[in-house]
């Protein structure tokens, strides 16, 4: 009887506060049930099981201050969520918890190629903002996976990596300003559009990167750059990956640091692609331990002289590694379909493990010049620990960002393999961390992470994220259990 | 006698306290009077007073962090110095306070060229810092005035700009990880040398810019980038802001994006620059009511084709802009001795202004695409204020940052022009604000633009300071007064 009353007086608490949420955002904007609440609570690997009271999708930041402000009175706690495509569990939510979506602020607000800058709202799809820079002549080089549906808020939220950071760096790097709504339901704007702003802390990049525990994002200004116009496309065979380490620092040298992609792939992975992807072939004429694919781009247009200084920097500086015997062969596309073909082999050597059984999936980074050393260590550590057990070593490593995954022992029971997850993960967490490397490079936190927080993180630093937490979010509102491991701190 | 007895004590906490510091850093280490302290409490602009008990001259972080904890059991509060070349009166310190100076903490640490990193303590001149790198063929791209007397980790502490930012960013942009020891002296060390790192908090980012108020910085790792080896320089006539606007974003296509200086001069200036300045030639055949410098760095060496591919693309990107009217007429250096004195106009420019009397100074910034509209604003506004007045707008049109620059009519008293600092100062910042600019472009707050912080800043913006500030150092022992406008929170 006593549990009957609670849930009763819970349910009219939900349903006191659905209420208002529905005055806020509108009925058909507040979803409590059925099929629309779904895709709001799958997550990518199906590790969590997600719930919530309702998701509210507001119009404009006035309608998420006012969600927030009311949650906050009732004391319920609130998850934003993008287009729901992390890996780590950030946007999982629990039955007590209010999901604000962002997918209606969806507007791309400005566009200035003079500037150099765009203005949007949280909700934007990545893809959606890509198109609208190109659209006027400017490169937003954010790009990633998930680009067709994840959202521009949730790439700030996570501060998202991808494939273009040796060049232009992360998310983080490629904002200049940002409006939140803040945990007591106010609305700071910091859309910033300058370069040069020495003015007091730096609000932007706390609240990027923090996964709406501080915060709740709901606009921002992007960095754009000259629109790319050539791109230099070339694989190499390299011997180690000492030698590809050797020959990334020439080429960045040689294209007047004009590289946007240095990918390592082991030899095991290219064959495996070759094996599995229809249409995939080895780009070189013999096989080779180890492959880089390298894409440099220019932004000068025409043909003839103009527009060919990229393509000849970059043929010398390949002639003089090998001429040094840094590379033992490279092919450079000579057409775009080519250039398309040889970028094809890097993704398909993801699609190709799926044919290899299982995968145990690492997003670890060390020093770039750590890169060889951590694939030494990591690899002689798994055949250690399971001597059947295959390493596929690829990634960018152009910034030390290596996907070092490890596809099961051919014959082995596919559950059986996954269930080394985490003696796995440790392995290769315990020796990225010794060369002073990241467990989690691009992915963040969420929830997956919090026990490698708690285990490499020192005292110091999580008592002053504990500090500005409770600084922010005195009343632990905003997606409580996330990023951070305090027990003491949940609600 | 009650304020002879009050000194009394004071003059024993000092002793004692003194005492107790000099435990720490050693005798010859503890400056408490004498021509030794003068260097420490000299200001640039002669505006403040400074004094102090002490200046504590500590040889690492473990004593900067025993410094500190002495100081907060004391109840005294710390001004942190770097190499006191600060224009804001950021190190400025009271009679009660303790600075503490890292000049002692002058070691390069480590210079790592295949990982594009290097790490060094907080003393570290900046001109060391550069010449580093450059030892190991790499560049640190931050380049300011000051240079050879400024300290790396004063750069970090306010996030100097200087004449790089177009294409390598600002301080902030520059470094990868700090170490800090924080206001109860316990020391974070936060040297990350990873580009990509997505765990937890940006408190890296939190204590660059904030001027010692937040934590005192004490070693740093850095990023470098390949040193450029060729330049291409030149000097372009254009008819108004908006035709040197229209001139930068097509160069920026041109370079693909290796623009490293783009800086606007108007006549006016360029012209005292060839009457004052001895050897200086107009570097154009005819006047131009505007001028732009434009530097374009290449990292390819070599002679005949390659390492020609910049020029090239400079040429073709200047030739196309000529025959298309938006520039009238253009130099490009044909050697290094040349280049050099194109870009001596620029600081020539500075130099002339000394020989026309009096000029009152701005460090302002507006949305790149804006420099046009402001600089004609603020030229129509302080012509109405002060008809004799003259404008001279010059500076880094690549990231708008214009230093609009007043000179005193002919024949006018210095001091009396002089008075009009202020109220000329409010003019351009309020246009500048108009235009979404910033009232401190790059030298940051310290005591001097603590009045614009309370006028621009929002009450929401001044909250979340205030709340940092206070999560992180509650008593308020650091650089109190500095960077808040928080009269109720002063020490």
């Amino acid at each position: 009887v006593q549990s009957n009353s609670t849930s009763a007086t819970a349910d009219t608490v939900t349903a006191d506060l659905s209420d208002r949420l529905a005055r806020i955002v509108g009925d058909k904007h507040l979803i409590t049930g059925g099929v629309r609440l779904r895709p709001h609570l799958e997550e990518l690997r199906g590790r969590y099981t997600s719930a919530c009271r309702a998701v509210a999708l507001p119009a404009d930041a006035g309608e998420v201050a006012a969600v927030v402000q009311t949650c906050a009175a009732a004391g319920v706690s609130i998850v934003a969520q993008g287009g729901n495509t992390g890996a780590m569990g950030g946007a999982v939510a629990r039955a007590e918890q209010v999901i604000v979506n962002l997918a209606r602020m969806n507007r791309v607000l400005e566009v200035d190629p003079v500037n150099y800058t765009m203005r949007v709202e949280a909700g934007c799809i990545l893809a959606n903002v890509q198109a609208a820079a190109a659209d006027a002549g400017r490169l937003f080089p954010l790009s990633l996976g998930a680009q067709g549906s994840c959202q521009i808020g949730g790439n700030l939220a996570t501060n998202a990596g991808g494939i273009n950071v040796l060049r232009y760096g992360n998310t983080r790097d490629l904002v200049l300003g940002v409006q939140a709504v803040l945990a007591d339901g106010r609305i700071w704007d910091g859309m910033n559009s300058l370069r040069k702003n020495n003015t007091g802390y730096d609000l932007k990049n706390l609240l990027i990167g923090s996964e709406g525990t501080l915060g709740i994002i709901t606009a921002a200004t992007l960095k754009l750059f000259p629109a790319p116009k050539r791109r230099v496309v070339a694989v190499a065979g390299v011997a180690s990956p000492d030698a590809a380490l050797d020959l990334l620092g020439r080429l960045r040298d040689a294209s007047s640091d004009r590289l946007s992609t240095f990918e390592l792939m082991a030899n095991i992975a290219v064959q495996s692609a070759v094996r599995h992807i229809a249409g995939q072939t080895d780009p070189l004429a013999g096989e080779h331990d180890w492959y880089a694919l390298i894409v440099a781009d220019g932004t000068v247009d025409g043909d003839g002289d103009a527009g060919a200084g990229l393509r000849r920097d970059m043929e010398a500086g390949l002639a003089r590694a090998l001429d040094d015997g840094v590379l033992r062969d490279a092919v450079i596309a000579e057409s775009e379909s080519q250039a398309r073909k040889l970028i094809l082999l890097r993704e398909n050597i993801v699609e190709a493990q799926n044919f290899e059984g299982g995968s145990i999936k690492h997003d670890v980074s060390v020093p770039v010049a750590q890169v060889p050393e951590f694939i030494r260590r990591v690899h002689a550590a798994i055949l250690d620990a399971m001597p059947a057990a295959r390493a596929y070593p690829y990634g960018h490593m152009g910034d030390g960002n290596i996907h070092f995954n490890i596809s099961q022992p051919p014959g082995m029971d596919k559950e059986k393999f996954l269930a080394q997850w985490r003696p796995m993960n440790r392995i290769v967490h315990e020796i990225a961390h010794q060369l002073g490397g990241s467990f989690s490079a691009e992915h963040g936190i969420g929830l997956t992470k919090l026990e490698e927080m708690a285990r490499y993180k020192s005292a110091v630093e999580l008592d002053l994220y504990r500090q500005i937490k409770r600084a922010l979010d005195p009343h632990n509102l905003l997606n409580p259990g996330k990023v951070l491991p305090a027990a003491s701190a949940s609600r």
